[in-house]
This record gives structure tokens, sequence and C-alpha cells, in this order.
């Protein structure tokens, strides 16, 4: 009879700010966003905030200093004392930490005008995020990221998500935060391997998209390691600028097609991660991923040993290893049709040809993905070569 | 140090089709959207469908007629038989029929880029369309509505929903359908009050948007009450075409402003269906606050008395009550409160100043709801006046 064609336009803007010492007294900085469109005559914003129990042991006054920042803002409302919730995978596969977190907002009043702020880890703020993605249809979520991994990827990105039947990230939306504050202080007590681990993203998005980023990386690979807090403020914030440039650049942002540019390294490493119930964590799986298929990439004829050598030997400088016995499970290829099934459609794996040059395919051979993971044990490539004869090898 | 200005744009697309008899063998519109996107060696589309039981007992062979549907249909696989779940809004209070769609999903492999075809009223809709935005962040939800209301209003629009801790739509998601296919035929076995309900959102959209589509309503009020199905069919059409044309060009879809013009009648509405325990269906409540606020805005000095009595004429000659005893009671004004908390910030609701001329206001008075309801239960206005002594009683 007729057919109407819908098309509807949706603009999601929101800042991410880098700061320090975000809840002292003098930083405005929160406040002021959350006071943002404050209407005269409506009373004071709520705020409910939601921290990750981990950052609590290492930073001991957080709850109070919160508590104290909101006590001195007039305007804003800070509707119970902070939730303390498990961080951690552990946060995404119970359901009843999504239940009291929407509770929370239900109990407070906490309208679609009102703020969940969420404090921690990218797998806590995950969580928080999809439970404020889903009450009201979305009570604005404010995301304060405290390890390098959530600063310069996932909090930054348009994701939330928890696991159930077993699947990661089973459930969950797509849902911009409504600002991202991301406080280089919280890095600093940081166990060495997450300081280091979350760098893994920030070599794959220079791999993908900056080779002069790279070169920082490789440049720097020994401050960063020694924690030094100069060069981790500019990875952080260069990684974080190029996954926000993707997102709002690269025309499909909710991923409604099949290819995921930003999942380099990613369909191994998610795999590794429920291989070893998640005692390899994102980043250091992300390495060994990024490892894999640069391994392959060069074993199938695209990308130069020289080009090789490079991506093994900056994870190894970085202090992150590139092989993990897992790697050698069936399992593993396994995982390749999971994450055809996860993305929905046709397979679409992205490869390197050099450093700054991805490329996508659409199908990887068992018997090289078998022999990439051989060469990986051997630690081959993991050194620059000295000599000519060397890198024949 | 720094702040990223983020910005995001989303297009979604989708078609809302008008046709009949949907399911039968030579009807390919269902079939051919699904195939649409479809890719060479990537195997059949994968659908899951769920039906409203109540559609089940008018259309005894519904299943088989879906079942064998699809079996001719090369290129796509029905994962399972129809999943049958209680419609209504029974369906939107028990948790365990978002949790049997969201298992069905992750059982039978339904991905991102496979279907979740949902067939039935509003509420069935919304529960469904619930599951499927949060499986995978959102797998492509197809919505058949059978309902006046859910054809002409809420099946072709943008948001889906549960209730939860005694607040009605407290869970769901912003998230446009796939594609949405309005099946005439579904609607010759409704109720009475199912066919004549589901005109308050038309009348609704009407007195927003278009005198000309008001007038229609009038001239047709009884050919429309007699289940003309011509008369339906133009009145249905219009009716989602004017609420798809307002979502696409209000400028806020997603609701992120206080603004929500299309809830005209709808704050004493929600009210009258929680307090009736949900006797008084949607659509017969719609018609009673709409009565409410355009009484209200006559005895506030906006609504001239003539184009009150349209209105309140229009609702008698389709067959709707513009006044049910509930409204007598306090919980309607403490209703008021519970809205502008809903809306989040400034109270923000829609009045008339005549057919086709809305105006939007920020408090409404007390005495003069009363008065209004006072009116309402006289039942004067409800025939036009015959002479200028009683019109002007």
């Amino acid at each position: 009879m007729k057919t109407i064609r819908q098309q509807v336009e949706v603009t999601f803007r929101y800042p991410v700010h880098f700061t320090r010492n975000l809840f002292a007294a003098e930083n405005a900085l929160l406040a002021d966003a959350l006071l943002g469109d404050a209407l005269p005559n409506t009373g004071p914003k709520r705020v409910l905030v939601v921290v990750d129990e981990g950052v609590t042991w290492h930073h001991a006054g957080l709850t109070a200093d919160i508590t104290a920042y909101f006590a001195q803002r007039e305007g804003l409302k800070l509707v119970t004392t902070p939730l303390i919730v498990t961080g951690g995978e552990v946060t995404k596969n119970a359901p009843e930490n999504v239940l009291a977190v929407q509770q929370a907002v239900h109990a407070h009043g906490v309208d679609r005008h009102s703020y969940v702020v969420a404090v921690g880890g990218g797998a806590l703020l995950d969580m928080a995020g999809y439970a404020a993605a889903t009450s009201h249809r979305g009570v604005r979520l404010v995301r304060i990221p405290t390890t390098v991994l959530s600063q310069n990827d996932s909090a930054v990105g348009v994701k939330n998500g928890v696991n159930a039947f077993g699947k990661k990230n089973f459930l969950g939306t797509f849902a911009p935060p409504y600002a991202v504050f991301n406080d280089l202080d919280f890095l600093k007590t940081l166990e060495q391997r997450d300081w280091v681990g979350g760098l893994s993203e920030a070599v794959k998005v220079a791999l993908l998209k900056d080779a002069e980023f790279f070169g920082f990386l490789e440049e720097n690979a020994e401050a960063l390691r020694n924690r030094d807090e100069g060069a981790m403020a500019h990875a952080v914030i260069r990684c974080a600028e190029l996954h926000l440039e993707h997102i709002a650049t690269s025309g499909d942002p909710f991923e409604f097609g099949s290819s995921r540019p930003l999942d380099f390294g990613h369909w191994a490493a998610h795999k590794l991660e429920a291989l070893t119930d998640y005692n390899l964590r994102h980043g250091e799986a992300v390495a060994v991923g990024i490892a894999l298929d640069s391994t392959y990439a060069h074993l199938a004829g695209m990308l130069p040993e020289s080009e090789l050598t490079r991506v093994l030997s900056l994870f190894t400088a970085l202090g992150l290893d590139t092989f993990t016995p897992e790697l050698e499970t069936p399992e593993v290829i396994a995982g390749l049709n999971e994450f055809r099934e996860h993305l929905g459609g046709e397979l679409t794996i992205m490869l390197l040809e050099g450093v700054g040059r991805p490329l996508e395919v659409h199908e990887l051979d068992e018997t090289l993905i078998r022999r990439a993971v051989a060469r990986l044990k051997e630690g081959l490539w993991t050194t620059p070569p000295k000599t000519g004869l060397e890198a024949a090898r």
C-alpha cells in the first residue's frame, strides 16, 4: 500500500577532559560540567557516585574527598554516600551489580537530567554505564576512568556492557557519555602490569593511524616503562585523541556494519582473556594478539620483516610479553569463528602492511596462524636484528 | 591540561511499510527486507520470531503461517519455532520475559546482522524491543504491530521499555527498529475498545500538527467507529506519518531536553492507567487526558469554547469516554510531579490554543485542574451546543 522511509539523525556531544587532582576543592572542572545546563528554580542537580572498590584501596581518602567536593558546591547534591562496587572483570559477571546501580537510580530519584558518576577501571565503567544507559532510557553518565586502558580507550568511547550466558559483553548498548574526566593522578598508584598493559592500545592505534606516534612510543619506551608521568600523559592523550577521531569520523560509530578497524589484534585477545580466566588482563592480551596478527601479516607476505621487528621490539621494550602458552591451544582458532559471530555477517580482520598502514582481510589461513604462534614462541624478532645476516634468518 | 570536544553523528534509517496479509506466501515484502544486505557465502540470515499470545487467540494459524513463510524463503532461517509470550501491560512487569528473549538470542546464535521479529501489541513490542536492543548491543529489531495504537504510534517510534521498581518504562533504551510492517488485517480482529482506543493518538497528533486531519477524523468518526477499513487505513497511515515526521524533524529524537510535544494529554493518562491497574487502556486514558488538558486550556483562557467542543465531541463520536472517576482522586495531581521527575528538570506540558495550534507551558494551576475535572464529570461540551444560550452556559 505505502512505504515511509524514516531517517533519524542524532548528534551526541561530550567533552573529554585531561586534568590532575579532580576532586581537589580548588578544581572546579567537574562541578562546572555538571552545573552546565542547570535551570533556575528546579532544585539542585542530583548526583549518584559509583566507585570501583579497587581504587579505594590505593586512594583511602577518595570517598571522603568526593563527599567533601560535592558538599561545598552549590547546585549539586550527592544523593547518597558513594556506592562502592567490586571492579575488574568480575563486576561484569554479576547481574546484581547492574541491579544495585539501577535500584539506586530509582530510590534516589535520579532522572534523565541527573548524573551517574562512575569512578574506576574499564570494567566498572562498562557495568555502571550499562545500568545508567538502561535506567529511564539513559540517565547522564560521567566517566572518571582510573587506568591507562580506560583513559586512553574504553572510557572515551560509546559502548558499555556486561557479560551474560558466558559471553563477554553479551548485554550492553551504544551510549555516549555525558562527559569524561581523565585524571593523571589516578594512574600513579597502578600496578606495573596495568601501567604498561594499557599501552598496548596505544601501540595498536599508532600502528593503525599514526606512524609518528609509534615513533614517540619507540623513543620513549624506556621512560614509559619506568613510569615517567610526562611521557605517559602524552601517550594517554594522543591515544584517546586517535580513538575519539576514529569514532567521530569513521562513519559507523554504532557499528552497524561488520568492519571494526579498532579491533586490530582483538580476536585472539578476547579468547586469551577467557582462556586464562582473565588472569591475562585485556592490555596484556592485546599485546599478544597484535604480535600474533603482525607476525601472521609478515608470514602472509604483507608486512616486511623490518616493520614486524619494530612492533615486537616495542612490546618487549615496554615490558609486555608477545607470547602466552594458551596461544597453542585449539580454542584460539575456534575463537576466530566466535569473533565472526560477534561481528555478525562477514569475518573482517584488520592486519598491517606497515607501521601506520592497516589492511583489512576477510579470511585467515589456519596453517599460517599456527606458524605465527610457533614463531612467537621461539621469541624471534623480539629485539632488532643487529646484522644483515641475522635479519635474513 | 586539555579538553577534547567530541561530536558523534549517528544516522538511523528504517522503512515503515503498510501492507495486508504480511505472511501470505505471495507477499515478499518482509522477506525482501530481511534479505536486503545479505552477502554471498555467509549462510542464511537468522530470524528469531516472538509472538504476542493474545494475537494467536484471534489468528489461530499465525505461527504455522510464519513457519511456512520462512520455510519457503531461501536465505532466511527461522532459528526456532516462534516464541509465544504473554502480551499486554503484564508482559512489561515480568523480567523473565526479557530474559527469555535474550536467552533465545544467545542460544540460537542471533548476531548483530540477524533479526528479532516481534509480532504483537505495543507492550509486547516494547518488551521484545528492549531485549533485542540490549543483546549484543542491539540485534536488528523488526516490529510487526497488531493494534491501532502500536501501528500509528509506538511501533513506528524509537523507544522500547519495561516496567521496574513499580515505575512504568523505568528500564529501556532509545533504539530505532530495523523495519516496521503495519498489516491492516491484524486490526480486524481487535476488540471494539482497542479499535477505537488507538484513535486517541490520531486525535492527539491531529490537534498538535494537522487541522485538516482533524477534520477528516470529525467527518469519518462514525465510519471509524463502525469499523470502516478504508477510513481506519487512512487514519493509521496519516497518524504514523505525523509521528514519524515529528521524530525526524523535531531536533531531539532521543529526548535529551525536557520538551516532549507528543506527550500532549499524557501526564494524566499515565497516572490513570496505573490507578486503574491498567484496566483503562492506554488509548482510553489518553482520550481522558486530552479532554482534561483541553478543558484546562479553555478554563485558562487559551482555547476557545467552540474548539474545545470540537475536541470533546470527536471523542464522543468515536465512542471514547472523556471522564473516568479516578480523575477525582488526589493521585492525579501528584502524578504531575512524577511527570516532572520523569522528564527530568523543568516541567513542560503541551496545551492547545486551537485545533492544530499547540502551546507549551511550564506550570499548571491545581485549582483549574480540579475545575476541569468537574466540568468533564458534568459532561458538558460533549455534543456541539445547539443554541447561543446553551453555548453560553
